[in-house]
């Protein structure tokens, strides 16, 4: 990857886009940063954690985009969107998704970049989907963008564009001990569903996270509400 | 089609939404109407046709879903979102998408019905995209939907969603000819993409919709600002 090309990278403020963006800087790749807000419980919070990622980067204003897409709050589903519905505690067996789950989410945020990328002809766009060490989430797995990228391919003008998914494979541990490799700020990401001031420690992305700084062996620079050891789990 | 289920109808307040929604109307299913607006220049025009077809077919407000999309308007690169991109007039021999394109407009728009449609067990999404007489958008082929559908496959947490996009094959006078036949209000729809009081008779849309009728040999409802002949083109 060194064709000092442009690249969107959807960086939603948490570790894997965080690492994403730091593989993709170190391409030489001229970057833009693109944040979707969905009326998750957190998006204040993510959109601090963008901006501050951003900034760390050097991403100039007319180079970020935040977008918010209310509907997906409206249409409701999830426990990020829809607060009737609490945010389970992590079940990190369990193989069906999780409450978090948003209905066919990645589409919406994919659909954003790829109009932006047909627009400013940019050619790749990056996301940090993880799907080996995931919440079980459909849109996270690899025949997912496979299936995108035939949907850019006959849905486009012939502009070439094609999305890749550099952290796909890896375990959080990998993704943290690869972050750490390449200094990227992980002391500037929020993963908490939960919570916007202290993250709560015990919700599915939190415990996905904490696992992974434990199976790393480098200590997770946030404050938790409550820090369980999941390494056993 | 009668398994007396039910379908969401993207219903934009053209004709060819406007006749795709009598068919579904036909099958006996329960429908739910989705509209979007994404800061088209006919907005409040199309919104207006919406609720007016939405009136005609007895559909109630809940379920009826309207959306704004205002990014794509600030994403931009086309002619019906930003304003410093003037429509351009017909060229029905052009195969190069018209000015009017609007970069990946129809998954943002099909990313919402799939999941409103997960959200509610709905297993069917209706959209009426025409291939054979249309303006060159890559995003109206059937193998964009092909596409889609196996996006939906992977991309859901096994919702059984598919997409049928029944006038897809037909010209806009087989589409006219056939809104008759099924007393869809043709009256009430609109198609101009240049202006909300009158229509122009000259953008892509009203010739499209001119040389349909005039083939059809049935008198457009609507009034036109000019009426040019469209039918030796």
């Amino acid at each position: 990857m060194s064709d000092q090309g442009r690249t969107i990278v959807l960086v939603s403020g948490g570790m894997d886009s965080c690492v994403t963006a730091a593989m993709m800087h170190k391409t030489g790749d001229e970057l833009l940063f693109l944040h979707v807000n969905y009326g998750q419980r957190t998006q204040q919070r993510e959109e601090k954690a963008f901006h501050n990622l951003a900034e760390h980067y050097g991403i100039p204003d007319n180079k970020r985009m935040v977008c918010s897409i209310a509907h997906l709050a409206a249409i409701g589903g999830s426990s990020l969107t829809d607060p009737s519905i609490p945010v389970s505690n992590a079940d990190l067996h369990s193989e069906a998704p999780p409450t978090s789950y948003v209905p066919f989410r990645n589409a919406h945020l994919l659909s954003i970049a790829v109009s932006w990328a047909e627009t400013c002809r940019v050619q790749r766009i990056a996301i940090g989907a993880v799907h080996e060490d995931s919440s079980g989430y459909p849109d996270c797995r690899p025949e997912y963008y496979a299936a995108f990228n035939e949907l850019i391919r006959v849905g486009t003008a012939g502009a070439g564009i094609s999305i890749v998914t550099p952290v796909i494979h890896m375990s959080k541990e990998e993704i943290i001990l690869l972050g750490a490799k390449l200094n990227a700020p992980l002391h500037l990401t929020w993963s908490c569903y939960q919570n916007e001031e202290i993250a709560c420690g015990v919700c599915d992305s939190c415990a996905l996270r904490l696992r992974g700084f434990e199976r790393a062996g480098i200590p997770d620079p946030l404050d938790y509400a409550v820090r369980p050891s999941y390494n056993r789990i």
